[in-house]
């Protein structure tokens, strides 16, 4: 029992924090040296008290009638979110999202390298994407466990995503990005981050049906 | 005041839909002709109550004991996620991002086309990646009225992710897909679905940092 009891932060205010972020580096491009939860408000159109309530999970404090000092809090935030420090990861399934994926130089920059990619089509083994090599399947797991890469990023066809998934956490895997429209089961521990393009589509189909009927 | 008045589908239901169809063409793939709402829960984890529920909004009913003809279940689940007919969308800024999202023939499986891309880049311009051609951005409206194509995505840099969707909204986009981490702001009616790898990217990392501390 002993130790602090940090509360876990809410998912909605995690996901918020990047949007403050982009505001707030952009409002440092215009000149701005101090910011308040105000003027991000009017930026982005979420109440003011949200924003000082989730900036306060992030531990900085703004100064009344003054505000947040913007080089402060933009590096807090990245630091807290985890854009300074390389995640490496490997992805598993080159097809036509995940070889996309490997081309994103963006992902490094908010922290995420992928080191390495796994498939079994023999045109591909061997060859590398963008300078990240793809291995073949069949050497995931050594090549994980001695990589100590704990992140894996599932752009396989949804019928093996759960069978490459349980060999992924067998090889040591703490953390799975799932591009796949499949529900992975995983153990408890594991952390699953699931990002369905094609999801988002269909909710995004069924609004403007909505809008234009 | 005249009219149905059918409830608007909530979007959690809506995010699930796709899990149920992607479980469902696994168990026809293995030979399955009815499923039931307690099988499905079985494979994801979610409850058949909820499930049963869920698959009510799409208007078909299982028969007791022998559950959704399967498919059936599969057809109705696609024409209601709009994944059966094609949406035709222009693609704003071909960086890093959307170049890989041009890559993507998975979209189109999914329903959308993406018909062309703008940029102002001279190097992109007058180029195609994919088949799908790159034209100047100060063709955008023009083009875009012309075609009649109402969907728009959104992977420009966030510096101009604003003005940028103003123009779009203004040539006569119904709908956005914006990948940037930037919150947009657009009148009532137009449909907007955030889709930020790197918030999603942010939320993984901290759960992970969480998980092995």
């Amino acid at each position: 029992m002993a130790g602090k009891n940090i509360d876990k932060i809410p998912e909605p205010t995690l996901r918020r924090l990047p949007w403050y972020l982009s505001n707030v580096k952009l409002m440092r491009e215009r000149g701005e040296t101090y910011v308040s939860s105000t003027q991000i408000s009017k930026e982005i159109n979420i109440d003011a008290s949200q924003i000082a309530k989730d900036l306060s999970y992030v531990a900085i404090t703004g100064r009344t009638r003054v505000g947040y000092n913007i080089d402060l809090l933009i590096q807090v935030l990245e630091d807290f979110l985890g854009f300074t420090c390389i995640h490496r990861a490997y992805l598993f399934g080159v097809g036509s999202l995940g070889g996309a994926l490997l081309r994103d130089t963006g992902l490094k920059q908010f922290g995420l390298e992928i080191v390495g990619a796994f498939d079994v089509n023999p045109e591909l083994v061997g060859t590398e994407i963008n300078g990240i090599p793809i291995f073949h399947t069949d050497e995931a797991e050594q090549r994980v466990k001695e990589s100590g890469v704990n992140i894996g990023v599932l752009t396989v066809p949804i019928n093996i995503a759960q069978e490459v998934t349980d060999r992924m956490v067998e090889a040591g895997m703490k953390a799975i990005w799932n591009f796949t429209p499949f529900r992975i089961r995983v153990p408890e521990k594991i952390v699953v981050q699931n990002t369905s393009l094609y999801a988002h589509l269909a909710v995004m189909f069924n609004r403007l049906n909505e809008t234009i009927k």
